[in-house]
């Protein structure tokens, strides 16, 4: 079995359910980190800071810094700093997003914006909406960190980011630019970040149509473990196939 | 020429643009008005109440009373009601969706919802998108007052109620029945009101997509009118032609 040097960990659904650790999660980051592995959770959510993300991480027990926490506003902020290093940016997003894009050196303004960029944002309402579509129609481009539909919650499934996007690409007729898995932007990034090649490092995920086809379409072997939204069943009908799968990450111990 | 005994008559661009009344709009209601000819201001506005409607074309000179407005909103409340006379409605939406709901007796709730009713709402925030998403996931049907993508505005074209309902389809994965033009179900509630036969009416309109489609799709003649949003030199486009045409409603008096 080939040894990797580096991998990308997703976080929801393989190391966490919501506040509960996953099975082998911990120990599964912990040989990793023993055998000197470098290793990036890599993550959707837009709305929490890597400092945030990694603090959960901790209290859970599973090892991680700050810099061991890739999100889709990260991969966004650089992705606009490569198309313009001193963009305008419009902002709709939670604190996760407007950290990310500072981080940059980007600038957030409501005012002539080059970029339009969407985040999930709880405090949504029409005039951000509004000034959002204004500003595309003007000609900015449109960005959205990812096109997650929807957001499981304690009530059930609630609207996403790419939901509260739809807004403006109906509203426009002009599609977004995703950065988010399955979209191989935010894999590249995070392979930036990492240092490492895509032949050396292996995607690890729960989610078919998020990670595993992140991996797919970046062209980085992928590790499929059934602990998160993805069940079992619907292996036989992936049309194409993650490179591994394991039930549980306590599976692959031996071959880290 | 054929006269026809009833009019259903569409307001932005063809009665009015913004604040201001468009040339020939008040004689053509008045001629209506002086020959006994029955009309119905046909608006997909949600927004507001017939009364609301009814004053801002008194307003501007154009004979018209409460009774004489027809708006979506009313259409969706009408539609619910005869497929559930005491329906529970979860509502967004503005002053004219509440008012055309309790006009009906139908039931607005945060409650185990049978419909989820959206017309546009400029107090949109995340927790009614959030709970209109989990309604409809719990099997409440989902109905929209109209699909327009966009609001014209002195600032530019900002979202409309078919942009905002597109957060719940999207992070549903249901398509709502839409009840403005160009669906016929506002057309046939119109005609219902008024008391005519499709035979018997002409829809007047300047929007091509929304007042002559309705037309054409409720089997109604139409008379397109060039004072709004569809220019002239859109019309040897259109594949299915509006009865008749003209570039404003002066030289539609005759043959009334």
């Amino acid at each position: 079995m080939k040894k990797y040097s580096a991998y990308l960990i997703d976080l929801d659904g393989t190391m966490y359910r919501g506040n509960e650790r996953v099975e082998a999660a911990a120990e599964f980051v912990e040989a990793l980190h023993r055998k000197g592995i470098p290793y990036l959770f890599l993550t959707n959510n837009s709305s929490k800071t890597q400092a945030q993300i990694a603090e959960k991480l901790s209290g859970m027990g599973i090892r991680s810094t700050q810099d061991s926490v890739f999100t889709s506003s990260m991969a966004t902020a650089k992705y606009i700093k490569q198309l313009k290093k001193d963009a305008r940016c419009f902002v709709i997003g939670e604190e996760g997003l407007i950290d990310a894009i500072q981080s940059e050196d980007l600038l957030i303004t409501d005012d002539d914006a080059d970029f339009v960029v969407v985040g999930i944002d709880r405090d949504i309402n029409y005039e951000k909406l509004a000034a959002a579509t204004l500003a595309v129609r003007n000609g900015a481009s449109f960005i959205s960190t990812n096109s997650d539909i929807a957001i499981p919650t304690e009530r059930g499934l609630v609207p996403g980011n790419g939901a509260l996007t739809a807004v403006i690409t109906v509203s426009t007729g002009k599609e977004p630019i995703f950065i988010g898995k399955p979209e191989k932007i935010i894999t590249n990034e995070a392979l930036t970040a990492l240092g490492f090649a895509k032949e050396q490092t292996l995607m690890v995920g729960d989610n078919y149509h998020t990670d595993i086809l992140a991996g797919i379409r970046a062209g980085i072997d992928t590790l499929m473990v059934f602990t998160g939204v993805t069940p079992f069943e619907d292996f036989p009908k992936m049309e194409k196939k993650p490179t591994y799968h394991v039930q549980n990450l306590s599976e692959w111990m031996d071959y880290i």
